[in-house]
């Protein structure tokens, strides 16, 4: 009889609509390919040579400030940058662009290189989400911004290009890709039920137990049913809220929480500092309400059987379709497993 | 004023209907992160411990024939299995999977462990055509199959765990998503124009010329106006066919030529062993005509501005868009500028 926990299917990502190949026969499959180095593990508390490090000099000559808490500024290496003339091109229809406009920034989460999200106390990552909302109100001041990503790439072999613990904000004039994929399948249902898709889904998920990671009073860690990543996760409040800024005082502790205990499993997984990408999806700016809008967390991170053995997104997953090796159940029961409290400080 | 050349933008990638970011201006980038490590340059021509080579043992206790040309065999840790059961789940249609069938092949492309396609004689290359061909045929015999997908995985930072050259089929019950986006594409674009959208993008390409890397009599190699990977590339039948089969026994010999062509380039750019995902889209098995249809092949390679350092598709571009920092245009002229012989070769 089928199983999904024995047999290859496929399943429907609710917020993309798109299907994910699923192999759960395949993990005896041995590896003899790339095996990664591990990142340094004794980083010193500040780095004469780090553009993120209080007091030191950046690309563009400013000196950081003598920073205590978080520090913001515009990435000097943008993306997007807000002065960039309007215009398009089209030729035959054939070949279509328009320009694109925005702002890049980066936040620093605290002064001390050597640390990470896990290792930072829940204060301090308070601060951290504090500036995020009052970024996303300030940046929405420009009535040309539509989208404000907030993301983290940590880890080198996620394209970090500096350990000091740091993200960025990436907003443009235009809705994004994965944003407008996940509005218009949030829409339907709301359209359908007048309920957010997120609120369903997560009480669903509730009643099944197999896939949730972490549950506080507020928010919910999952391994989404849907997920690609093998350790891929979710963090979703348990109210419907389009964006971050909606939320209250109390609920914004409970996210730092959240945020501390479920990257704090992810170092504890390997005994190595996690690498991931993870990122904000809310709904866009200056744009009316959205009713239908449940914002998140997703955590993509890539290793797969070890510190130094990654999940590859290679050959038939960019061809073809998305694919993965374990199931999202077998991942959330090794997660679940694990303490909330970092190696490091046990 | 707006200019594609020096400002931020998005393009319309035509085969999937997304919007890609470019941003030429961030070129200037400076990189301290992950540098690669090259690969091995001396393989032997016979490697006792590889799975690939002749007369060794499989994971599966086979033993590998003493062939001359290239060899296909059953994957021995296939993500797809033709005798998965059938079945399905739904929970509240918030929790859904379908049982997924198929097989996955492993083509060995030559007996020499040494060698890979642009170190190839074109004549070996015009073989491994004929069994991509063949296999077409052979695996569409099973009626629930409906998509081959042919592909391969070059070099250990693309995920591949063995530098045999070789390549890999995954054939499947249902058509992944990338495909079914493009059938999609083009299917409205054939409604529309009654001629096929590559025959019509090619041509705009060939008045352009700016983005044309190669052009034989029955082929066209060029980089994508949409390219997300620094030196992504196409090739392209002139003629429209909807499967690699169609091809005449000229042209078989013409895209072994191209293929050759091609891939020296990419070995000339950083005079190493250029890593990619490559694979053949073309139109769904066991379900009529195709029109709309025309076959092309993709190259993915991850390298950006030297042999050790890769582009990271990550936190912005998983979570919000793809994005480039070159323009293609850019790209083409560097490929278009390398000899199509060989470094080693000279
Ligand atoms: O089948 P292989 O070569 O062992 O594995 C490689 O290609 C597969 C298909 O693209 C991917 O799913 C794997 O992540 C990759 O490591
Ligand atoms: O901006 P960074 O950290 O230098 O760069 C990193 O993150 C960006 C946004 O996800 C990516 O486009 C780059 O490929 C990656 O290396």
């Amino acid at each position: 009889m089928f199983s999904i926990h024995e047999h290859a299917h496929t399943r429907l990502n609710l917020l993309t609509g798109d299907w994910v190949l699923v192999s759960p026969h395949r993990t005896k499959r041995p590896w003899q390919g790339k095996v990664e180095t591990l990142p340094a593990d004794n980083r010193p508390a500040y780095d004469a040579t780090c553009y993120l490090c209080p007091g030191n000099k950046r690309a563009d000559g400013a000196t950081n400030p003598d920073y205590t808490d978080s520090f913001v500024f515009v990435n000097d290496f943008s993306a997007l940058l807000t002065d960039t003339p309007d215009g398009d091109v089209n030729i035959n229809g054939l070949l279509q662009a328009k320009s694109a406009k925005g702002i890049c920034k980066v936040i620093s989460f605290s002064p001390d290189h050597s640390k990470t999200l896990p290792t930072l106390p829940v204060s301090t990552i308070a601060k951290v989400i504090d500036l995020w909302c009052a970024e996303m109100t300030s940046i929405a001041q420009d009535k040309d911004i539509q989208y404000i990503q907030i993301f983290e790439n940590k880890g080198d072999i996620m394209g970090c290009s500096n350990p000091h613990p740091h993200g960025q904000i990436w907003a443009q004039n235009s809705v994004p890709l994965e944003v407008s994929k996940e509005t218009k399948q949030q829409q339907q249902y709301y359209e359908r039920y007048w309920r957010t898709l997120l609120s369903d889904y997560v009480n669903t998920e509730l009643q099944q137990q197999e896939r949730i990671v972490l549950e506080h009073e507020h928010f919910v860690a999952l391994v989404p049913f849907w997920a690609v990543w093998p350790f891929e996760t979710m963090i979703v409040p348990k109210r419907p809220m389009a964006q971050i800024n909606e939320m209250t005082q109390d609920e914004r502790l409970a996210f730092a929480i959240m945020l501390k205990e479920l990257t704090a499993k992810y170092d504890n997984l390997f005994h190595v500092s996690f690498p991931y990408s993870a990122g904000i999806h809310q709904a866009p700016v200056n744009n009316g309400q959205h009713p239908a809008w449940h914002w998140h967390m997703h955590f993509y991170p890539p290793l797969l059987r070890s510190a130094t053995v990654k999940k590859f997104m290679v050959g038939y997953e960019m061809l073809a379709n998305p694919q993965r090796d374990v199931t999202p159940e077998w991942a959330a029961e090794r997660l679940r497993s694990l303490p909330v409290k970092h190696y490091k400080e046990m």
